[in-house]
């Protein structure tokens, strides 16, 4: 395959035309994923969110551009929920790639959810194994803190770090159970504003409520100032020393599996629908009309139509 | 089944079991949902969907005040995906049942996504399929307008709600673009707020550039300050004219064809994983690991497990 050969060959120019072809999906994109499957599984995966303003893509710049300078490779994944149409990530992506532009040490990509039922999830890990493939040493996830997306996220990655801002009101304290779960480290950004010691408190006390530290490891926080570049050196730091800390107590190969797991989950459920509605041809629609004329109902249909 | 007898007879505590066990999932959730299946499809399900801080609550407490004051019973599911744990959740309904509690015609339930994938749009379909065949007239699923969830409600409800705000800044047109693709009718709420004559002629002429009126409906723009429930009964008006305007034109069968077939295609999947995942059993977990260590790839091991 002409394209996945490119692409392993380190050419940029086929890891974007791949990227889109993965999203657009269908039997191309099938073809192209398992073209490079097994020359993925070399890179660190990073997973970066918080909330809006606060910084996630000045801090995934500045730790961008110290990995290069330490001679590694990056690509960049923008996965922008809140955009289900392309407009917000062809902009974001103009304005991105100005600062680290023209370096193929760099790669980044925005991505849109496009509506699709798990959509983000899908062409995020479709994006993050092409990268991965075409030789990338860091891939660095950055999403906005929304939920469900921040959970698909954790689960793509080897390391998911949380950004932080001074000031968060106690409305925020009920999410942050949930990110608590997730977060392997913490970075409180803007750390030259008021209240900065006070959030770092705060997150060490929570974390200290939430009990023993998870799979020995206990998240550290770190103060950091992205716009001026202050303390990005320790948070890459802390990012290696996580992927070491995976690597030695064999947790590395347990969240392979399980985002393998999760991935080949959505593969057979897709493919699955994609044989049953091949089966039954022009009797999808017909079976349709039963079921929006409540004549059946979904679930003895579904039995039916797998046995 | 006693839980679906007794919910479909009206019992609100049924109900509410009845939802748990939806969310639940597996085999009980299944049961159920299949027992009370032939007895949907009567409700009028609306879409509610806007920014935070639209007043999306206030407006659909004051059209659920209107509708009870006419005579039909009205369910209420506000979906939050912002909180994928259930801490949100409960508090909200604490907070919400109170100016509408006591009344058992009105039905008010939060859900939160819960990190699962594809979970927002799974349980709130479970849960108006639930109170639709608890007999509620009107079925209002209120959701925050972040991409992803809010493609994913107007696929799920006759009709769609767009719920705007005075003094909506440029940055928001991008958006705007998708919220005209699922808008049946949009809501200026605080309209007593400066401005509030602009967003009305922003948006009409936002409509006027999209072209001609799909399928024959042109989206009507009403103002309204819920909080003092002015313009509710206008709001009322125009949800219950889409509704002839649907039925009339036999576009109410195909929107309940498309949600059918939405709803059928993620049973499918969940039942074909399922029966893949036990008819392997223990192969599933080696399979895992041959996946994770790239001895095969998912595409082709995917294929030979369906074939």
């Amino acid at each position: 395959m002409e394209l996945a050969e490119s692409l392993l060959a380190g050419n940029r120019r086929a890891l974007a035309r791949g990227i889109s072809v993965a999203e657009s999906g269908g039997p191309p994109a099938r073809a192209l994923l398992s073209a490079i499957y097994s020359r993925t599984g070399r890179a660190h995966i990073v997973g970066v969110t918080g909330s809006p303003g606060a910084g996630k893509s000045t801090l995934v710049n500045a730790l961008a551009l110290h990995w290069r300078r330490a001679g590694k490779t990056v690509g960049i994944i923008a996965v922008d929920p809140t955009s289900p149409f392309t407009g917000g990530a062809i902009l974001g992506d103009r304005i991105r790639m100005q600062p680290l532009g023209g370096d193929p040490g760099i790669f980044i990509r925005s991505m849109a959810s496009r509506g699709r039922l798990g959509g983000i999830a899908h062409a995020t890990s479709d994006a993050i194994d092409l990268l991965d493939a075409a030789g990338f040493d860091m891939v660095l996830v950055e999403t906005v803190g929304a939920g469900q997306s921040e959970v698909e996220i954790a689960s793509a990655a080897h390391t998911t770090m949380v950004i932080e801002v001074p000031g968060m009101g106690d409305d925020v304290q009920a999410i942050k159970a949930g990110i608590l779960e997730i977060a392997d480290i913490f970075v409180v950004n803007k750390a030259d504003r008021e209240g900065a010691d006070a959030t770092v408190h705060q997150l060490r006390a929570m974390l200290r409520l939430g009990g023993p530290p998870r799979d020995g490891w206990e998240p550290p926080i770190v103060p950091a100032v992205a716009m001026r570049e202050e303390g990005i050196a320790q948070v890459a730091a802390q990012v290696e020393r996580h992927l070491a800390h995976l690597t030695d107590t064999g947790q590395k190969l347990a969240r392979e599996r399980q985002r393998v797991a999760r991935e080949f989950e959505l593969i057979v459920q897709e493919a699955a629908l994609e044989r049953v509605r091949a089966r039954l041809a022009g009797g999808w629609d017909a079976l349709l009309t039963r079921l929006a004329e409540r004549e059946i109902d979904p679930f003895s249909a579904a039995g039916e139509l797998l046995a």
